[in-house]
């Protein structure tokens, strides 16, 4: 039997915060590319639109008005996929079951500048929306009703942005989802059987092998997971082992806002192009247990694979049997590490 | 506490196939969309491109030729993800875990005729679709080291498809990808317990509350799952429990045909639009086990949710913590139902 070369045979990862596979195929980007090419949306965005919800002072859906607001600002989805006046109750019939879900959809503006995405904001403006979110965690998981709050941003048309202005969602409701039940179990496993955080060993390997690395500073650090499923999917973990952000200090928060910056200015870099993606933070539950094992992290899923216009597709095999990505985590973040750390438009000018 | 109503309040429904959760947001389409419109492509495909790498006679990459196929034709991926001659080493440093993973990725061409998709193509037609499928199955699984025939179609370019011509693909590997292992832990468990499988008591359920029904023959059912999560995700599901879909008699691969065309012309009605979906068939594993507790079904994940033009997107809080979806199974049944039977082009002519 042939010793496994990740760079020749396709081979399965295993994801060790989840316990999911990803199927590995490096040799695959060699074929030829007939299909779909997106649009490049290269067209400056102007600071003010006056036909923008989000925008300061506009009108939103159902008469609402926007502040004047300086910095950030949060509301509740006027459009929320979750209510708080709804039915927790159970339903069964037959082999049918269900369960009545609450819970609250709001909206984070980053900034109040239509035309700014989070890599071209400066790191003190970043550092206003971390400050948000600590709070929105701290307050939305402290209602008796919400068990878990989940902050994410989609960026880009092509991920079902249906609003430029720099913005992202935060969906809390009153039980855990799928996702991160699947990673409480994993670290939960591990913190019992080798009283340690699973990311704290894993951060270790990483920091050890380098090879998936794409950049780090004081607190934080910045790769390609071994377990990737997106081409350039990428997550940011803090050295130190904390629950959730809420638990950052100040210097902390500040050097998370840098992290972010200099990720997001690497993937814009790419392909020099306003790089799409979803991003999210996974943290403890608020669902009034102590969740020691938690180590907070946020992971960034862009879907872009060989340029501005050619994404990789979740479809057919990934769908029914499992996803598979065509390049390896290590080409990945060699590329990642490769582009300049200053973003192309500022360095175009 | 409401009683749960599922027309009015969000709610999450329990797949029990693969024993995972989805959120539905019945209330939801009221939201206005601003987002990404898909482009149509109404233009009528000419019966043959000379250009097409699929085309009977036509050259293929690495300079093969395709023969004068007259019904259907299959052969060996010329840039497959799995290959046969790879290695199947396990590799574990520290909490890094993978492991080579063999297999044949294969390509089904379904029609000489470039210009047609399924619906479009006559009975006898697709029984041969049907058959090739069977035998591929079979002499695929019958391979000492293939666990696990995965059979697909991505229709549509929105769906990652590369090449118009119609055509579906085959993925044979050495192991059983995760969510064939889903669905075999929850049929498996469900056969020991009842002494029945999980799908013909579930079928009986669906047949008596008729709601979620799109249509039937004598031998299959075709309706959308109570757990569906795409918009008009639908099943196929045999009325008799068969592990496989090799287990088909002569009566059963023609209704099977017949069905197949039945609801892929519903779909193409609904918005009057060559319908885009990624299809799969879910059977008994290679694995040399017996596998009595498999029932084999055929899913349709359709991206389409608005209009030909508005797709949903999996992405952000999908992507993070659980699917999310925001019309009822019910409805879209309904919907599916109140269709022509017709197939559009053909009434418009
Ligand atoms: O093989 P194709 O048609 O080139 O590629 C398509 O189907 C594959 C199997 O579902 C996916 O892995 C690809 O992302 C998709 O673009
Ligand atoms: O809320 P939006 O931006 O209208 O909608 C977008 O994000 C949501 C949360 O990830 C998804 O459910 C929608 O499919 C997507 O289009």
């Amino acid at each position: 039997m042939n010793t496994l070369d990740f760079h020749e045979h396709p081979h399965r990862r295993y994801n060790i915060l989840t316990g999911e596979w990803v199927l590995v195929s490096p040799h695959r980007t060699k074929r030829p590319w007939q299909g779909k090419v997106e649009k490049v949306d290269t067209a400056r965005k102007p600071d003010y639109d006056p036909t923008c919800y989000l925008c300061p002072g506009n009108e939103r859906a159902g008469g609402f008005h926007n502040p004047a607001y300086p910095d950030t600002f949060v509301f509740t989805n006027d459009f929320a996929a979750l209510l708080e006046v709804s039915s927790e109750a159970p339903y069964q019939k037959g082999l049918l079951k269900a369960q009545g879900e609450r819970g609250i959809c709001k909206v984070v503006c980053f900034s109040p500048n239509h035309g700014l995405t989070l890599p071209q904001m400066e790191v003190p403006a970043i550092l206003k929306v971390v400050e948000l979110w600590q709070e929105q965690y701290l307050e939305l998981g402290a209602l008796d009703f919400i068990q878990h709050v989940q902050i994410f941003e989609n960026k880009g048309d092509i991920m079902g942005c249906s609003n430029p202005h720099p913005h992202g969602q935060i969906w809390a409701q009153s039980t855990i989802p799928q996702e991160t039940r699947l990673k409480s179990i994993q670290q939960e496993k591990h913190w019992w059987e080798n009283k340690g955080s699973l990311l704290s060993e894993y951060l270790e390997q990483e920091l050890e092998e380098k090879t998936r690395i794409i950049l780090e500073n004081d607190r934080f650090v910045a790769l390609v997971p071994f377990w990737a499923v997106w081409p350039y999917e990428a997550m940011i973990i803090p050295r130190r082992h904390m629950r959730h952000i809420a638990e950052m200090d100040e210097v902390e928060k500040e050097a998370f806002a840098q992290i972010l910056k200099a990720l997001t200015i690497r993937f814009d870099n790419l392909f020099e192009t306003s790089f799409p993606y979803s991003a999210g933070i996974h943290q403890a539950p608020t669902d009034g247990q102590e969740h020691a094992e938690w180590h907070w992290h946020m992971s960034f899923y862009p879907p872009l694979l060989r340029s501005a216009t050619v994404k990789k597709f979740m479809v057919g095999y990934e769908m029914f049997a499992e996803p598979q990505r065509d390049v390896t985590a290590e080409w990945a973040a060699e590329r990642l590490r490769g582009v300049s750390e200053r973003h192309y438009l500022e360095l175009g000018n």
